[in-house]
């Protein structure tokens, strides 16, 4: 029996338990809204945790490379959810000679004679909040797109709602996001434009809609591992974080204050998240949080404890293994090849599987 | 014959010759002093990259990762730069009975009585400037270590020196990281310790010293690539960054002065370097910087470009390939699993090699 102790530090964990109850809480609330998921495994980048949301259903990937993983896998309703390069056209072209329908995002012109060229399926993005890519419902362009593809659909992602911080400002962006992406295809079916795919998305929109009246799916990606981000604007519990990493301490600076481990951002990356617990909050390996504790600063291996709001900082004695819980878990996780995923029960915590995560492009 | 226009963006490019020049002037230097080096290979964890160092010479490594791959690749005289776990012991004497000298760091008399009972060899990691880990001179700790161990070394990391901004600031953090490595020595051999490794070193301070009395090794690995942080201080210029990453211009949105690029922090890493230029600044793909253009903002897959100091924004198309220099090499590396390797001739860049860089721990 391998457990947390076991494997050299730093590593990555994914608490089974979690992910599931994560993924069991979204697929109720869009079950509930009558709207299929179409998940974003940017986060997770593993075929093996996708299946636990839906085996082989439709899924959203930020690069090629998780394309042709999942595709691999067995899906074949792809998704990929970055602005098409057209230089990377032959790539969706070879894998639409295997069977898998892999529909690129646009919002140029440019880009939409390309794909038309390529004979490739393609959604135009739309932009709600200004957070980056995107047409604007009003520009001229959204209709001149439409009607180069023909057939198409709207993808929006309010972006800001990461930065939405009540539960109303949440689904006041979830609003905004469905409005602005059914006017989107409104106003592209009333040029006579086909429009068969109409996506909204973010963890915190997804959490918080109440309507998703005129909607054909929604994307998510972060909430099956959720982080510090998420759980800073309420949209999780620190208790639902189901990614940390493993560190052990290696050294302490008592004049300092400082407790020395072997982790740094090569661990956790450089992500500073929201800025108010520095690279991340301490937990014992049980996984429960050591208050006042935080990751305060990063070199590429080494990780600095300071303890705050008062506390005095605990006695790690060189040796002690703790677990930190990340800012932004799709940047944390982006830094492993892989997860060792824990089942906690009455005897422990065991380590029961090994899945490895896709990288590169 | 492959070119920068090849290969699907984003990648990681290494410019042969900047990484030969700035490897061959570093070399000129430490020899005028003396001193041998034992360079860092936790920037660039690629062994092609350290042979053109010196073949199967002393190295740093900052996991035992890169311990296990540079054995593998001949090297046996290796030392680990970060305090001891010693839950790793068991791999460091397997490296020992394939005939590899892994020599461990250390700061405690913990640390020192495990790896005197496992036989591992061990240097004592002194504190110069509060940047991190290490004992401090004065701290009766240093000897009570050094009677542990009976035969050791010291080992000094001016790692405040990244924050020296003039020649002058770092030549004095060279001068001080040598004093005290020096006195430490000293003081470890008044108490009747065989001290055989007076080890310092960082890239700013192995350019800045001109004087390494005492000294038996002189430590650097970020001085390979280089980058904004180091030509920031001015221990390069922009010309000698050798490592960049090769993306494509994805969209535009004018009204918000954007051009966004196929390349995010998966790419770059979300490392701010001294918060000057974003995520970086953008080249050319024959490496010329592009004036008043910066990588601002930063998603997965998504980089934002900005004008600054009254350039207007250029015309760059859909399709355009660019070269975002970064700001600190090692955390953009870590983002890649290999670097494509080009020369520039006068009939223009091609790529000549793909080097795989060592990952994990």
């Amino acid at each position: 029996m391998t457990t947390l102790a076991d494997p050299d530090t730093p590593f990555a964990v994914v608490d089974a338990a979690k992910v599931k109850r994560n993924i069991a809480r979204l697929a109720a609330h869009v079950d509930g809204l009558g709207v299929p998921l179409r998940p974003h495994v940017k986060t997770i980048k593993s075929a093996e945790i996708a299946a636990l949301i839906h085996d082989r259903g439709p899924i959203t990937v930020s690069t090629l490379a998780e394309a042709e993983a999942f595709a691999d896998a067995g899906y074949a309703d792809i998704l990929y959810a970055v602005g098409i390069d057209p230089h990377k056209l032959p790539r969706v072209a070879a894998l639409k000679r295997r069977g898998v329908t892999l529909t690129v995002l646009l919002d140029s012109v440019e880009q939409a004679r390309a794909v038309r060229a390529a004979g490739i399926p393609a959604v135009i993005e739309v932009d709600c909040d200004g957070h980056r890519g995107g047409v604007t419902i009003d520009d001229p362009a959204l209709v001149e797109i439409g009607r180069i593809l023909g057939e198409t659909g709207v993808l929006v992602h309010a972006g800001e709602s990461y930065f939405a911080t009540t539960p109303d400002a949440q689904h006041k962006a979830a609003e905004h996001e469905r409005d602005v992406a059914v006017a989107a295809a409104q106003r592209l079916r009333a040029a006579g434009v086909s429009v068969h795919t109409v996506s909204v998305g973010s963890t915190p929109t997804a959490h918080a809609a109440t309507d998703l009246t005129g909607v054909t799916e929604v994307r998510a990606g972060n909430y099956v591992f959720f982080d510090l981000v998420m759980a800073g604007i309420g949209v999780c519990q620190l208790e639902d974080l189901a990614l940390s990493v493993v560190v052990t301490v290696i050294g302490h600076r008592p004049e300092h204050g400082w407790i020395i481990i072997d982790g740094g951002w090569m661990a956790l990356s450089r992500d500073l998240g929201n800025g108010r617990q520095g690279y991340g909050l301490v937990a014992d390996l049980s996984g429960a949080v050591l208050p006042g504790l935080v990751m305060s600063a990063a070199s590429q291996e080494h990780g600095t404890l300071t303890a705050r709001d008062g506390v005095p900082l605990p006695d790690l004695p060189i040796g002690t293994r703790l677990r930190i819980l990340p800012n932004h878990a799709c940047a944390t996780a982006a830094q492993h090849t892989g997860y060792h995923v824990v089942n906690h029960t009455s005897t422990g915590t065991t380590i029961d599987a090994r899945w490895r995560r896709i990288s590169g492009w």
